[in-house]
């Protein structure tokens, strides 16, 4: 596997609306693409922080991942997400390490990358993401 | 403020030592320096992936914030790091804007940074550091 950079950072917000305000107009950055992911019940707005893109995410469904994330621990950071080269290879590979995964196959997310998680209890706690174009 | 890119990712662990072999085996990434900021009462390891680090944090002190959030949340990814061209400027002037500040002015962090947190309150759940050369 070969990571190059984060891809970017997801975020949990129970509202896009407002936490866009808090991004554009206090931290300067832009909002450049909004997103709904109907797969994962979600919408999302993109920020691009130098190499890096901010994720906002809001639930569109209770039973949405998001919704469950927020319920337990309230707004903030979600997940990380790397960028690599083949994200079905970079699965594999990481489940032949022990691993437990999240998404056996990858899978089509957000700006068409092909995306698939590690489950936290294999990666100290942190929802990890591997996306490839 | 202008925010350049995504200096660190913050990420709270109970073992650097165990953690680090996720981060190096699996993942593929170098630890390139391991460092102990007794300021935070914590330890410290980093690996560069692109233009953005990933830092190892460890309580060296029951009271120490990460020990406490782990206490709390579990292991996880702790806070997320804005570079940018001053600290000082960048906290006095979202201080301007309405946000509550951890820190009112600057304090030097790991890697000899001018560091500088905003509290999660203002920023929809998110600890976010300042952080400049």
């Amino acid at each position: 596997m070969n990571i190059t950079h984060i891809e970017h950072i997801g975020i949990a917000v129970k509202s896009i609306e407002e936490a866009k305000k808090y991004y554009e107009d206090i931290l300067g950055l832009k909002c450049y693409a909004e997103e709904e992911v109907s797969d994962q019940k979600v919408k999302t707005a993109f920020f691009l922080v130098g190499q890096t893109k901010i994720e906002l995410l809001e639930a569109t469904s209770e039973d949405s991942s998001v919704a469950k994330f927020i319920e337990k621990r309230g707004e903030g950071i979600h997940h990380i997400a790397f960028a690599n080269e083949n994200t079905d290879k970079a699965l594999k590979e990481v489940e032949e390490k022990g691993v437990v995964l999240i998404d056996k196959q990858a899978r089509k997310g957000a700006e068409e990358l092909s995306i698939g998680f590690l489950h936290p209890k294999s990666t100290f706690g942190v929802l990890t993401e591997f996306c490839s174009k």
